[in-house]
């Protein structure tokens, strides 16, 4: 098996991901997070929004419904652009994203310059190709009492139907751009100032594959940081500098399986000065795991003109009025835990013995639990109830400890390692004599003796 | 105004909830949480997390994707049964529900019951109605590559069209319920346990109303909790009086505010034994806050049905087997926030003066912030600086501290009372003197000084 492979195994069998409505045979693009998955996720998302929001000044959450006025999309551009070349084979009815089924061509291949190409059907292996069509990655619903018949009604009914549609976000950064102007109102926060978001946004992916990297629904930490324009670079590159610093010192990730990607002007978006792509060392090859894009003052001037409503800030030291420039760092919660699982996912051989184990060596700061508490044996009564003395203490005191009494001592180590918990405490006969306990190290496998108040 | 509208107005203006899409005119249904509002809205959902689950042995966490397959719905009964009475008028085309606009009809009314009542159209005042439609409140969106076009498209195309149908989960309790059986095979929890679950969840709203009462997207806190049957009568009333304890002890409500309304078995959805409504004492009126229901087996069944596969536990002493039952607790976050800011909306006079003073008297847990830190005036450097370290210092320690200089100190007690800070800390002259600060109290208004280091 690949190491992407052992890692999709290992998150199934010990409860961190779940294929989404697994009980049904599965819905494609979609993952569910188990216990310990809620766990590492909620870990993770907090030590972000403590590090980039809660422990700075210069930092406000907003949580925008994940539902917005559609206008919203048509000023971001996403009605008219955020879609994929779609292709369907007539022989087999199979479809497929043209860009990804033939090289060396781009999202904006012609159906004439595909044709040419004489691709193959990845299914059927035929040649007769319909027409390429734009394929727009939102989905869309309907708000409000619209009834499906209506698509039989009156022309004014399907006029109030077409009204009514809506889409589940792509992004959460326009939840942020459109409360942009109700927070100046309200805060009145000097400028730099960073309005940031955690929260799901959804894409209609032709495809979606290699696990939870590109997936259908996924959970984004986006931050929109306003400057005035004659900032940008400096901007840029302290952005830059913290985005490291939290992904190799807060994280744990390495920076040899981090690399910048300055995007070329010819590739980024046209309204961006500079974009770069924080690219990760996936088991399956390198992606993108995060951007910093310099978005100028695209969405903000995208949203006065749709809106009519002014974006300016004012200065209060120079009076000087603007619309502010955005630096937007951006991350998905997924493609960051494959690339902390990706990380911390080692299969090493076990001193002195024939065989390997697996250990997730996770950051103390993400793993799921702390400590693990077990008696040694479980049918002696005495180690229990001491073993239940040290779980109470412990989890009075830290929480995230947990409790294993099944098997035998080695098959609970395996699966403490297995999730990532950095200590595993054992209760044995000694500890009713000295009341000592033995503290096995997850990373080293190292085994001391310690009283538990000690730990 | 009402008590509603100024703790609507207080919301925008200090930046707790702005309504939803509101730079494009709003979007009906949805709000976005300011700044104010992430910060509240994450310390309860914290405090409901570490109280339900962390601190718990017996629950676990689950995070499901919103998007599920389709058959979860059909499982359920939601795409049979979550609809609403419809009808719309003829002359002015408004659409109504129908048990909501005529007194003593249920949600089953037919359509000649409805018209033999000659109900006035809210709108235009016409009596002239067409039928009434059952309207599913799921959101529906298509999901994979399927284009709009393919309405017209072929038969087959059509059907591929229907099969790719997706809803906006309306609940999260689903989201769970199909994960039951990964986490028992992956945790082999000991019965009874729990299944917790916070996340959106979607209802198309016919008229959304009462502010964030009744909305179309909302927060969801939900528990699974999994028993022996023979044991339900006794876990119902632990898991009652433990949601009492939480929402009185730990969020502050007043018990007498709180109303268990007993479900009464015609009222109670059919396969529910035992349903209590707990309601609140909005300032609009009584209404539904959280609801406890015991589900018997229902959800579990329905899933063996559906998928074809046991959900049946082993018990680990007993050995037998069996299809575990369900008490389901379920809250919704934004119905919590409203009650707790009713609870917290105070309006009172100010002692010695002819004002009132407007204050958010939350719990500390809940309060956005925890301190305000002041220099008494803004414009001498020595109070700034001084203010600055004692900044800093709180910051360190509490994280939750905000700093405010602008206006004077009575405006900055106004604006803080508002948003609910416990403690305003203020440096003044003597502090340069003796070091020590005033400290205000919201509540009390009471102010006494003390050394920052004694906070």
């Amino acid at each position: 098996m690949s190491k992407m492979d052992n890692i999709v195994s290992l998150c199934k069998r010990r409860g961190f991901i779940f294929p989404g409505s697994d009980v049904y045979g599965g819905f494609a693009g979609t993952w569910d997070f188990g216990p310990l998955g809620v766990m590492l996720k909620k870990n993770l998302t907090d030590l972000w929004w403590n590090f980039w929001v809660e422990k700075r000044d210069d930092m406000f959450g907003v949580d925008a419904a994940i539902l917005m006025n559609p206008r919203t999309w048509v000023a971001s551009g996403h009605t008219a652009t955020f879609a994929d070349p779609l292709v369907e084979c007539k022989a087999c009815h199979g479809r497929f994203r043209a860009d990804k089924i033939a090289d060396g061509i781009s999202e904006s291949v012609t159906t004439e310059e595909f044709k040419a190409l004489n691709v193959k059907c990845p299914t059927c292996g035929k040649t007769d190709w319909g027409p390429i069509r734009k394929f727009n990655m939102m989905f869309e619903t309907h708000v409000g009492a619209v009834l499906p018949e209506d698509a039989n009604g009156t022309k004014e009914e399907q006029e109030l139907s077409k009204r009514s549609v809506a889409y589940l976000r792509p992004e959460t950064a326009q939840g942020i751009f459109t409360n942009y102007k109700n927070v100046v109102d309200t805060l009145y926060p000097d400028l730099p100032f960073g309005l940031a978001q955690q929260g799901k946004a959804f894409r209609n992916e032709i495809s979606p594959r290699d696990f939870i990297l590109r997936d259908r629904e996924c959970s984004q930490m986006e931050i929109e940081y306003f400057i005035n324009p004659k900032d940008w670079e400096s901007e840029f590159e302290k952005l830059l500098k913290e985005t490291h610093y939290f992904l190799e010192e807060k994280i744990g990730l390495n920076a040899s399986d981090l690399e910048d990607l300055e995007v070329a002007p010819a590739d980024r978006a046209h309204y961006s000065k500079r974009t770069i792509d924080v690219m990760f060392n996936y088991p399956n090859g390198e992606e993108e795991l995060m951007g910093i894009a310099y978005r100028t003052d695209f969405d903000l001037k995208n949203i006065e003109r749709e809106s009519g409503k002014s974006m300016e800030y004012r200065d209060k030291v120079t009076n000087e009025s603007f619309v502010p420039h955005v630096i937007e760092p951006s991350i998905g919660v997924e493609r960051l835990i494959l690339a902390i699982l990706s990380t911390a996912y080692v299969e090493e051989p076990v001193e002195g013995k024939d065989e390997t184990r697996t250990v997730l060596k996770l950051p103390e700061s993400l793993a799921p639990y702390k400590f693990c508490v077990s008696p040694l044996l479980k049918n002696k009564p005495e180690l229990v109830e001491k073993a239940r003395e040290v779980y109470d203490l412990l989890k009075e005191k830290y929480t995230f400890v947990t409790w294993d009494d099944s098997g035998n001592i080695g098959k609970r180590y395996r699966k403490q390692d297995e999730i990532g918990t950095p200590k595993c405490v054992v209760v044995d006969f000694d500890s009713l004599e000295d009341g000592t306990v033995t503290v096995r190290d997850r990373d080293t496998t190292a085994q001391i003796r310690l009283k538990p108040e000690e730990l």
